[in-house]
Protein backbone atom coordinates (compact mmCIF):
# COMPACT_ATOMS: atom_id res chain seq x y z
CA UNK A 1 0.00 0.00 0.00
CA UNK A 2 1.48 3.42 -1.03
CA UNK A 3 1.89 6.17 1.64
CA UNK A 4 -1.48 8.73 1.22
CA UNK A 5 -1.14 12.46 1.50
CA UNK A 6 -3.66 14.55 2.98
CA UNK A 7 -3.21 18.50 3.70
CA UNK A 8 -4.67 20.69 6.37
CA UNK A 9 -3.68 24.49 7.10
CA UNK A 10 -2.56 25.06 10.96
CA UNK A 11 -5.25 26.89 12.80
CA UNK A 12 -5.16 30.06 15.22
CA UNK A 13 -6.22 27.48 17.72
CA UNK A 14 -3.43 25.08 17.32
CA UNK A 15 -0.68 27.58 18.37
CA UNK A 16 0.70 28.54 21.48
CA UNK A 17 2.14 31.47 23.07
CA UNK A 18 6.05 30.28 21.54
CA UNK A 19 4.52 31.51 18.19
CA UNK A 20 4.20 28.15 17.05
CA UNK A 21 1.68 25.38 16.75
CA UNK A 22 1.56 23.61 20.52
CA UNK A 23 3.14 19.94 20.24
CA UNK A 24 0.07 17.96 21.63
CA UNK A 25 -1.51 18.91 17.82
CA UNK A 26 1.04 16.81 15.77
CA UNK A 27 -1.15 14.02 17.66
CA UNK A 28 -4.34 15.36 16.02
CA UNK A 29 -2.80 15.56 12.76
CA UNK A 30 -1.80 12.15 12.53
CA UNK A 31 -4.93 11.35 13.65
CA UNK A 32 -6.32 13.17 10.70
CA UNK A 33 -3.81 11.42 8.52
CA UNK A 34 -5.12 8.05 9.64
CA UNK A 35 -8.73 8.54 8.78
CA UNK A 36 -7.72 9.81 5.33
CA UNK A 37 -5.48 7.02 5.17
CA UNK A 38 -8.79 4.48 5.61
CA UNK A 39 -10.25 6.40 3.06
CA UNK A 40 -7.75 5.85 0.62
CA UNK A 41 -7.21 2.17 1.77
CA UNK A 42 -11.18 1.62 0.97
CA UNK A 43 -12.95 2.14 4.21
CA UNK A 44 -14.32 4.75 6.54
CA UNK A 45 -12.85 4.36 9.63
CA UNK A 46 -16.33 6.01 11.32
CA UNK A 47 -18.38 2.49 9.49
CA UNK A 48 -15.42 0.39 11.67
CA UNK A 49 -16.57 1.80 14.51
CA UNK A 50 -20.31 2.12 13.62
CA UNK A 51 -20.93 -1.38 11.35
CA UNK A 52 -18.44 -3.38 13.05
CA UNK A 53 -17.93 -2.16 16.56
CA UNK A 54 -14.24 -2.23 16.14
CA UNK A 55 -12.74 0.61 17.24
CA UNK A 56 -8.10 1.18 16.68
CA UNK A 57 -7.61 1.93 20.51
CA UNK A 58 -4.04 4.00 20.59
CA UNK A 59 -1.61 1.74 22.24
CA UNK A 60 1.91 3.75 22.01
CA UNK A 61 2.27 7.25 20.06
CA UNK A 62 5.55 9.38 19.38
CA UNK A 63 6.55 12.46 17.64
CA UNK A 64 9.90 13.72 16.85
CA UNK A 65 9.40 17.83 16.30
CA UNK A 66 11.74 19.03 13.79
CA UNK A 67 10.60 22.64 12.51
CA UNK A 68 8.28 24.60 14.21
CA UNK A 69 4.55 24.69 11.97
CA UNK A 70 2.74 28.00 12.18
CA UNK A 71 -0.44 29.67 11.86
CA UNK A 72 -1.90 29.81 8.55
CA UNK A 73 0.83 27.27 7.03
CA UNK A 74 0.04 24.40 4.51
CA UNK A 75 0.79 20.87 6.24
CA UNK A 76 1.07 18.05 4.02
CA UNK A 77 0.11 14.44 6.32
CA UNK A 78 1.71 11.20 4.84
CA UNK A 79 0.93 8.50 6.42
CA UNK A 80 1.93 4.78 5.85
CA UNK A 81 1.57 1.58 7.52
CA UNK A 82 4.23 0.11 9.05
CA UNK A 83 3.34 -2.74 10.80
CA UNK A 84 -0.07 -4.77 10.86
CA UNK A 85 -1.33 -8.00 12.23
CA UNK A 86 -4.22 -9.50 13.57
CA UNK A 87 -4.61 -7.93 16.32
CA UNK A 88 -2.22 -4.30 15.79
CA UNK A 89 -1.35 -2.03 13.00
CA UNK A 90 0.97 0.81 13.46
CA UNK A 91 0.87 3.90 10.87
CA UNK A 92 3.81 5.74 10.39
CA UNK A 93 3.78 9.74 9.46
CA UNK A 94 5.81 12.48 7.90
CA UNK A 95 4.71 15.92 8.07
CA UNK A 96 6.15 18.89 6.15
CA UNK A 97 5.50 21.94 4.27
CA UNK A 98 3.99 21.38 1.05
CA UNK A 99 7.12 22.59 -1.22
CA UNK A 100 9.05 19.61 0.39
CA UNK A 101 11.91 20.38 1.43
CA UNK A 102 11.34 21.62 4.83
CA UNK A 103 10.30 18.30 7.26
CA UNK A 104 8.31 19.55 10.25
CA UNK A 105 7.81 16.59 12.25
CA UNK A 106 7.91 12.43 12.02
CA UNK A 107 5.84 10.16 13.85
CA UNK A 108 4.42 6.74 14.60
CA UNK A 109 1.33 5.25 16.78
CA UNK A 110 0.45 1.88 17.59
CA UNK A 111 -3.23 0.56 17.54
CA UNK A 112 -5.08 -2.21 19.29
CA UNK A 113 -7.97 -3.45 17.89
CA UNK A 114 -10.78 -3.49 20.30
CA UNK A 115 -14.49 -3.79 21.05
CA UNK A 116 -16.58 -1.20 21.98
CA UNK A 117 -15.93 -2.75 26.04
CA UNK A 118 -12.37 -1.59 24.97
CA UNK A 119 -11.15 -5.15 24.94
CA UNK A 120 -9.03 -6.55 22.14
CA UNK A 121 -10.26 -8.64 19.41
CA UNK A 122 -9.13 -9.40 16.10
CA UNK A 123 -9.10 -7.41 13.03
CA UNK A 124 -12.76 -8.41 11.21
CA UNK A 125 -11.63 -10.52 8.06
CA UNK A 126 -12.61 -7.01 5.52
CA UNK A 127 -9.91 -5.58 6.26
CA UNK A 128 -7.42 -8.03 6.11
CA UNK A 129 -6.75 -6.72 2.38
CA UNK A 130 -6.73 -3.12 3.21
CA UNK A 131 -4.28 -3.28 5.92
CA UNK A 132 -1.78 -6.15 4.30
CA UNK A 133 -2.29 -8.84 6.19
CA UNK A 134 -3.22 -12.44 5.38
CA UNK B 1 -28.50 27.79 45.38
CA UNK B 2 -25.48 29.64 46.24
CA UNK B 3 -22.68 30.49 43.10
CA UNK B 4 -20.25 27.90 43.82
CA UNK B 5 -16.68 28.74 42.71
CA UNK B 6 -13.62 26.57 41.47
CA UNK B 7 -10.24 27.43 40.60
CA UNK B 8 -7.74 26.04 37.79
CA UNK B 9 -4.42 27.33 36.15
CA UNK B 10 -3.96 28.14 32.82
CA UNK B 11 -2.23 25.99 30.62
CA UNK B 12 0.06 26.37 28.10
CA UNK B 13 -1.85 24.34 25.84
CA UNK B 14 -4.78 27.17 25.99
CA UNK B 15 -2.88 30.02 25.07
CA UNK B 16 -2.13 31.03 21.69
CA UNK B 17 0.40 33.19 19.70
CA UNK B 18 -1.05 35.87 20.53
CA UNK B 19 0.10 35.09 23.82
CA UNK B 20 -3.49 35.29 26.11
CA UNK B 21 -5.69 32.42 26.39
CA UNK B 22 -7.73 31.02 23.02
CA UNK B 23 -10.93 32.16 22.93
CA UNK B 24 -12.79 28.80 22.69
CA UNK B 25 -10.73 27.55 25.66
CA UNK B 26 -13.59 29.89 27.99
CA UNK B 27 -15.88 27.59 27.22
CA UNK B 28 -14.30 24.60 28.37
CA UNK B 29 -13.37 26.91 31.37
CA UNK B 30 -17.30 26.91 31.61
CA UNK B 31 -17.37 23.54 31.57
CA UNK B 32 -15.24 22.84 34.59
CA UNK B 33 -17.10 25.19 36.23
CA UNK B 34 -20.45 23.38 35.41
CA UNK B 35 -19.40 19.87 36.60
CA UNK B 36 -18.13 21.26 40.20
CA UNK B 37 -21.16 23.21 40.31
CA UNK B 38 -23.18 19.95 40.21
CA UNK B 39 -20.82 17.99 42.88
CA UNK B 40 -21.63 21.28 45.11
CA UNK B 41 -25.05 20.87 44.24
CA UNK B 42 -25.09 16.88 45.62
CA UNK B 43 -24.81 14.84 42.62
CA UNK B 44 -22.13 14.03 39.94
CA UNK B 45 -22.96 15.09 36.22
CA UNK B 46 -20.86 11.88 35.48
CA UNK B 47 -23.62 9.72 37.54
CA UNK B 48 -26.32 11.48 35.37
CA UNK B 49 -25.26 10.67 32.20
CA UNK B 50 -24.11 7.26 33.24
CA UNK B 51 -27.03 6.04 35.36
CA UNK B 52 -29.76 7.98 34.45
CA UNK B 53 -28.74 8.67 30.58
CA UNK B 54 -29.89 12.17 30.78
CA UNK B 55 -27.12 14.60 29.29
CA UNK B 56 -27.15 18.25 29.35
CA UNK B 57 -27.02 19.05 25.28
CA UNK B 58 -25.75 23.01 24.93
CA UNK B 59 -27.85 24.67 22.90
CA UNK B 60 -26.45 28.12 23.45
CA UNK B 61 -23.35 29.63 24.67
CA UNK B 62 -22.00 33.10 24.91
CA UNK B 63 -19.03 34.42 26.16
CA UNK B 64 -17.71 38.21 27.09
CA UNK B 65 -14.17 39.02 26.95
CA UNK B 66 -13.41 41.67 29.61
CA UNK B 67 -9.10 40.71 30.06
CA UNK B 68 -7.46 38.13 28.85
CA UNK B 69 -6.04 35.31 30.89
CA UNK B 70 -2.39 34.29 30.70
CA UNK B 71 -0.03 31.31 31.00
CA UNK B 72 0.22 29.95 34.78
CA UNK B 73 -2.30 32.52 36.25
CA UNK B 74 -5.05 31.04 38.81
CA UNK B 75 -8.64 31.39 37.51
CA UNK B 76 -11.80 31.52 39.50
CA UNK B 77 -14.40 30.31 37.61
CA UNK B 78 -17.75 31.57 39.46
CA UNK B 79 -21.07 29.17 38.37
CA UNK B 80 -24.64 29.50 39.62
CA UNK B 81 -27.85 28.48 38.23
CA UNK B 82 -29.88 31.75 36.00
CA UNK B 83 -32.62 29.93 34.89
CA UNK B 84 -33.88 26.04 35.49
CA UNK B 85 -37.48 24.18 34.75
CA UNK B 86 -38.15 20.61 33.31
CA UNK B 87 -37.14 21.25 29.78
CA UNK B 88 -33.88 22.98 30.34
CA UNK B 89 -30.91 24.82 32.38
CA UNK B 90 -29.01 27.98 32.05
CA UNK B 91 -25.90 29.08 33.84
CA UNK B 92 -24.00 31.85 34.44
CA UNK B 93 -20.10 32.39 34.91
CA UNK B 94 -17.70 34.40 36.10
CA UNK B 95 -13.76 34.02 35.75
CA UNK B 96 -11.94 36.13 37.69
CA UNK B 97 -7.68 36.31 38.88
CA UNK B 98 -7.88 35.43 42.49
CA UNK B 99 -7.86 38.46 43.80
CA UNK B 100 -11.26 39.22 43.36
CA UNK B 101 -9.48 43.11 40.97
CA UNK B 102 -9.70 41.76 37.82
CA UNK B 103 -12.75 40.30 35.94
CA UNK B 104 -11.45 38.19 33.12
CA UNK B 105 -14.57 37.08 31.44
CA UNK B 106 -18.63 36.45 31.99
CA UNK B 107 -20.62 33.71 30.09
CA UNK B 108 -24.07 31.45 29.94
CA UNK B 109 -24.71 28.41 28.62
CA UNK B 110 -28.17 26.84 28.53
CA UNK B 111 -28.78 23.23 28.20
CA UNK B 112 -31.63 21.03 27.19
CA UNK B 113 -32.24 17.52 28.72
CA UNK B 114 -31.63 15.24 26.37
CA UNK B 115 -31.33 11.02 26.13
CA UNK B 116 -28.43 9.25 24.51
CA UNK B 117 -30.52 9.69 21.69
CA UNK B 118 -30.01 13.25 21.62
CA UNK B 119 -33.78 13.86 21.78
CA UNK B 120 -35.51 15.99 24.71
CA UNK B 121 -36.51 14.44 28.13
CA UNK B 122 -38.16 16.07 30.94
CA UNK B 123 -35.29 16.63 33.85
CA UNK B 124 -35.77 13.46 36.02
CA UNK B 125 -37.24 14.37 39.32
CA UNK B 126 -34.11 13.20 41.67
CA UNK B 127 -32.99 16.84 40.35
CA UNK B 128 -35.75 19.33 41.01
CA UNK B 129 -34.65 20.12 44.06
CA UNK B 130 -31.14 20.70 42.97
CA UNK B 131 -31.93 22.75 40.44
CA UNK B 132 -34.70 24.41 42.26
CA UNK B 133 -37.65 23.25 39.78
CA UNK B 134 -40.84 21.91 41.44
CA UNK C 1 -18.91 41.72 0.38
CA UNK C 2 -20.78 38.28 -0.01
CA UNK C 3 -20.46 35.94 3.12
CA UNK C 4 -17.52 33.45 2.28
CA UNK C 5 -18.13 29.64 2.39
CA UNK C 6 -15.48 27.81 3.20
CA UNK C 7 -15.50 23.82 4.53
CA UNK C 8 -13.59 21.49 7.18
CA UNK C 9 -14.49 17.84 7.98
CA UNK C 10 -14.92 16.98 11.57
CA UNK C 11 -11.60 15.46 13.44
CA UNK C 12 -12.05 12.56 15.88
CA UNK C 13 -10.07 15.26 18.54
CA UNK C 14 -13.19 17.34 18.12
CA UNK C 15 -15.86 15.01 19.69
CA UNK C 16 -16.52 14.13 23.53
CA UNK C 17 -18.23 11.68 24.69
CA UNK C 18 -21.60 12.21 23.71
CA UNK C 19 -20.71 11.14 20.19
CA UNK C 20 -20.79 14.79 18.88
CA UNK C 21 -18.66 17.85 18.63
CA UNK C 22 -17.74 19.56 21.53
CA UNK C 23 -18.86 22.66 22.09
CA UNK C 24 -16.17 25.04 22.62
CA UNK C 25 -14.94 23.52 19.01
CA UNK C 26 -17.81 25.88 17.03
CA UNK C 27 -15.30 28.83 18.28
CA UNK C 28 -12.57 27.17 16.69
CA UNK C 29 -14.26 26.79 13.34
CA UNK C 30 -15.47 29.96 13.44
CA UNK C 31 -12.21 30.89 13.50
CA UNK C 32 -11.53 28.95 10.47
CA UNK C 33 -14.41 30.73 8.43
CA UNK C 34 -12.54 34.17 9.84
CA UNK C 35 -9.30 33.29 8.69
CA UNK C 36 -10.40 32.33 5.26
CA UNK C 37 -12.98 35.35 5.03
CA UNK C 38 -10.05 37.36 5.29
CA UNK C 39 -8.37 35.96 2.51
CA UNK C 40 -11.37 36.08 0.15
CA UNK C 41 -11.24 39.91 1.05
CA UNK C 42 -7.87 39.94 -0.18
CA UNK C 43 -5.34 40.10 3.26
CA UNK C 44 -3.87 37.56 5.01
CA UNK C 45 -4.94 37.61 8.81
CA UNK C 46 -1.57 36.44 9.62
CA UNK C 47 0.83 39.36 7.91
CA UNK C 48 -2.43 41.80 9.80
CA UNK C 49 -0.71 40.49 12.74
CA UNK C 50 2.95 40.34 11.54
CA UNK C 51 3.15 43.23 9.17
CA UNK C 52 0.80 45.82 10.87
CA UNK C 53 0.92 44.23 14.13
CA UNK C 54 -2.45 44.72 14.58
CA UNK C 55 -4.67 41.93 16.00
CA UNK C 56 -8.49 41.25 16.07
CA UNK C 57 -8.94 40.47 20.09
CA UNK C 58 -12.35 39.03 20.68
CA UNK C 59 -14.23 40.57 22.83
CA UNK C 60 -17.71 38.71 22.62
CA UNK C 61 -18.53 35.61 20.87
CA UNK C 62 -21.60 33.20 21.17
CA UNK C 63 -23.13 30.21 19.11
CA UNK C 64 -26.63 28.69 18.96
CA UNK C 65 -26.43 24.74 18.14
CA UNK C 66 -29.08 23.62 16.56
CA UNK C 67 -28.00 20.43 15.59
CA UNK C 68 -24.80 18.03 16.44
CA UNK C 69 -22.11 17.74 14.30
CA UNK C 70 -20.32 14.10 14.09
CA UNK C 71 -17.04 12.61 13.24
CA UNK C 72 -15.85 12.22 10.03
CA UNK C 73 -18.74 14.90 8.48
CA UNK C 74 -18.17 18.01 6.38
CA UNK C 75 -19.57 21.25 7.93
CA UNK C 76 -19.77 24.40 5.68
CA UNK C 77 -18.84 27.54 7.83
CA UNK C 78 -20.24 30.29 5.93
CA UNK C 79 -18.79 33.55 7.32
CA UNK C 80 -19.71 37.62 6.32
CA UNK C 81 -19.11 40.76 7.95
CA UNK C 82 -21.90 42.07 10.05
CA UNK C 83 -21.12 45.09 11.39
CA UNK C 84 -17.57 47.07 11.20
CA UNK C 85 -16.47 50.60 12.10
CA UNK C 86 -12.54 52.13 12.59
CA UNK C 87 -12.75 50.15 16.36
CA UNK C 88 -14.24 47.11 15.77
CA UNK C 89 -15.63 44.24 13.75
CA UNK C 90 -18.29 41.75 13.93
CA UNK C 91 -18.80 38.76 12.18
CA UNK C 92 -21.74 36.28 11.91
CA UNK C 93 -21.47 32.27 11.11
CA UNK C 94 -23.51 29.86 9.55
CA UNK C 95 -22.25 26.20 10.15
CA UNK C 96 -24.18 23.28 8.07
CA UNK C 97 -23.80 20.05 6.28
CA UNK C 98 -22.70 20.66 2.72
CA UNK C 99 -26.08 19.53 1.33
CA UNK C 100 -27.48 22.85 2.67
CA UNK C 101 -30.52 20.97 4.43
CA UNK C 102 -29.03 20.93 7.71
CA UNK C 103 -28.03 23.48 9.63
CA UNK C 104 -25.86 22.74 12.71
CA UNK C 105 -25.39 25.94 14.48
CA UNK C 106 -25.19 29.91 14.37
CA UNK C 107 -22.75 32.31 15.80
CA UNK C 108 -21.16 35.83 16.31
CA UNK C 109 -17.72 37.05 17.29
CA UNK C 110 -17.02 40.97 18.21
CA UNK C 111 -13.31 41.84 17.72
CA UNK C 112 -11.90 45.42 19.06
CA UNK C 113 -8.59 46.02 16.55
CA UNK C 114 -5.21 45.93 18.74
CA UNK C 115 -1.97 46.37 19.20
CA UNK C 116 0.63 43.70 20.04
CA UNK C 117 0.26 45.15 23.59
CA UNK C 118 -3.61 44.73 23.45
CA UNK C 119 -4.29 47.85 23.17
CA UNK C 120 -7.52 49.29 21.17
CA UNK C 121 -5.86 50.71 17.95
CA UNK C 122 -7.72 51.87 14.94
CA UNK C 123 -8.00 50.05 12.28
CA UNK C 124 -5.33 50.48 9.51
CA UNK C 125 -6.69 52.43 6.38
CA UNK C 126 -5.25 49.72 4.37
CA UNK C 127 -8.56 47.47 5.48
CA UNK C 128 -10.62 49.92 5.25
CA UNK C 129 -12.29 48.82 1.73
CA UNK C 130 -11.83 45.49 2.78
CA UNK C 131 -14.54 45.57 5.77
CA UNK C 132 -17.01 48.39 4.23
CA UNK C 133 -15.30 51.33 6.71
CA UNK C 134 -15.08 54.50 4.83
CA UNK D 1 15.87 15.78 42.68
CA UNK D 2 12.40 13.96 43.64
CA UNK D 3 9.47 13.16 41.34
CA UNK D 4 6.97 15.85 41.35
CA UNK D 5 3.09 14.92 41.72
CA UNK D 6 0.50 17.16 40.58
CA UNK D 7 -3.00 15.89 40.25
CA UNK D 8 -5.42 17.17 37.91
CA UNK D 9 -9.07 15.91 36.84
CA UNK D 10 -10.36 14.89 33.38
CA UNK D 11 -12.70 17.25 31.48
CA UNK D 12 -15.40 16.80 29.05
CA UNK D 13 -13.69 18.51 26.88
CA UNK D 14 -10.83 15.85 26.99
CA UNK D 15 -13.08 12.86 26.23
CA UNK D 16 -13.73 11.37 22.56
CA UNK D 17 -16.92 9.75 21.14
CA UNK D 18 -14.74 6.59 22.01
CA UNK D 19 -15.89 7.16 25.43
CA UNK D 20 -12.43 7.69 27.25
CA UNK D 21 -9.63 10.96 26.83
CA UNK D 22 -8.19 11.49 23.18
CA UNK D 23 -4.44 9.86 23.30
CA UNK D 24 -3.67 14.16 22.33
CA UNK D 25 -4.18 15.09 25.78
CA UNK D 26 -2.20 12.85 28.12
CA UNK D 27 0.74 15.27 26.03
CA UNK D 28 -1.22 18.40 27.59
CA UNK D 29 -0.97 16.64 31.27
CA UNK D 30 2.35 15.95 30.99
CA UNK D 31 2.62 19.71 30.19
CA UNK D 32 0.63 20.84 33.49
CA UNK D 33 3.22 18.22 34.84
CA UNK D 34 6.20 19.82 33.84
CA UNK D 35 5.43 23.09 34.85
CA UNK D 36 4.38 22.25 38.16
CA UNK D 37 7.85 20.03 38.64
CA UNK D 38 9.35 23.33 37.62
CA UNK D 39 7.29 24.98 40.30
CA UNK D 40 8.47 22.43 42.53
CA UNK D 41 12.30 22.72 41.73
CA UNK D 42 12.21 26.53 42.63
CA UNK D 43 11.10 28.49 39.66
CA UNK D 44 8.26 29.03 37.28
CA UNK D 45 8.57 28.04 34.13
CA UNK D 46 7.06 31.20 32.70
CA UNK D 47 9.57 33.46 34.32
CA UNK D 48 12.09 31.51 32.66
CA UNK D 49 10.49 32.47 29.47
CA UNK D 50 9.37 36.02 30.21
CA UNK D 51 12.86 37.10 32.12
CA UNK D 52 15.96 34.95 30.62
CA UNK D 53 14.23 34.98 26.97
CA UNK D 54 14.97 30.80 27.28
CA UNK D 55 12.44 28.78 25.77
CA UNK D 56 12.11 24.74 26.03
CA UNK D 57 11.25 23.47 22.47
CA UNK D 58 10.10 19.56 22.54
CA UNK D 59 12.28 17.76 20.01
CA UNK D 60 10.51 14.34 20.90
CA UNK D 61 7.39 13.22 22.73
CA UNK D 62 6.13 9.44 23.67
CA UNK D 63 3.79 7.92 25.28
CA UNK D 64 2.02 4.66 26.25
CA UNK D 65 -1.56 4.37 26.88
CA UNK D 66 -1.70 1.47 29.25
CA UNK D 67 -5.23 2.45 30.12
CA UNK D 68 -7.79 4.82 29.35
CA UNK D 69 -8.82 7.38 31.26
CA UNK D 70 -12.28 8.79 32.04
CA UNK D 71 -14.25 11.84 32.25
CA UNK D 72 -14.10 13.17 35.92
CA UNK D 73 -11.27 11.29 37.44
CA UNK D 74 -8.22 12.28 39.55
CA UNK D 75 -5.27 11.73 37.56
CA UNK D 76 -1.97 11.89 39.22
CA UNK D 77 0.90 13.32 36.61
CA UNK D 78 4.04 12.36 38.80
CA UNK D 79 7.28 14.37 36.65
CA UNK D 80 10.85 13.88 36.60
CA UNK D 81 13.90 14.45 35.35
CA UNK D 82 15.41 11.59 33.87
CA UNK D 83 18.68 13.29 31.64
CA UNK D 84 19.97 16.72 31.53
CA UNK D 85 22.65 18.43 30.17
CA UNK D 86 23.42 22.08 29.64
CA UNK D 87 22.04 22.00 25.95
CA UNK D 88 18.70 20.33 26.63
CA UNK D 89 16.62 18.39 29.39
CA UNK D 90 14.25 15.19 29.23
CA UNK D 91 11.04 14.37 31.22
CA UNK D 92 9.27 11.34 32.43
CA UNK D 93 5.87 11.11 33.23
CA UNK D 94 3.54 8.75 34.87
CA UNK D 95 0.06 8.84 34.83
CA UNK D 96 -2.21 6.92 37.27
CA UNK D 97 -5.37 7.01 39.23
CA UNK D 98 -5.24 8.31 42.89
CA UNK D 99 -5.22 5.38 44.77
CA UNK D 100 -2.25 4.22 42.72
CA UNK D 101 -2.89 0.55 42.04
CA UNK D 102 -4.28 1.45 38.01
CA UNK D 103 -1.58 2.97 35.91
CA UNK D 104 -3.10 4.85 32.79
CA UNK D 105 0.25 6.09 30.90
CA UNK D 106 3.64 6.70 31.03
CA UNK D 107 5.62 9.13 28.81
CA UNK D 108 8.76 11.41 27.97
CA UNK D 109 9.46 14.88 26.72
CA UNK D 110 12.91 15.95 25.47
CA UNK D 111 13.34 19.68 25.18
CA UNK D 112 16.40 21.95 23.70
CA UNK D 113 17.06 24.94 25.40
CA UNK D 114 15.99 28.14 22.87
CA UNK D 115 16.09 31.86 22.69
CA UNK D 116 12.97 33.53 21.58
CA UNK D 117 13.74 33.10 17.93
CA UNK D 118 13.88 29.13 18.45
CA UNK D 119 17.72 29.28 18.20
CA UNK D 120 18.92 26.65 20.19
CA UNK D 121 20.91 28.18 23.35
CA UNK D 122 23.02 27.05 26.49
CA UNK D 123 20.46 26.90 29.59
CA UNK D 124 21.25 29.93 31.98
CA UNK D 125 23.85 29.24 34.94
CA UNK D 126 20.42 30.20 37.60
CA UNK D 127 19.54 27.15 36.37
CA UNK D 128 22.13 24.46 36.55
CA UNK D 129 21.64 23.16 40.36
CA UNK D 130 17.36 22.94 39.59
CA UNK D 131 18.32 20.40 37.20
CA UNK D 132 21.30 18.48 38.56
CA UNK D 133 23.31 20.16 35.89
CA UNK D 134 27.15 21.25 36.93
Amino acid sequence: MQPHQTRLRVRYAETDQMGVVYYANYLVWMEVGRVEYCKALGFRYKDMELEDGVLLAVVEAQCRYLYPARFDEDVVVETRVTAANLRMVTFGYEMRLPDGARKLATGATKHLFCNRGMKPVRMPAKYWAAFGVK
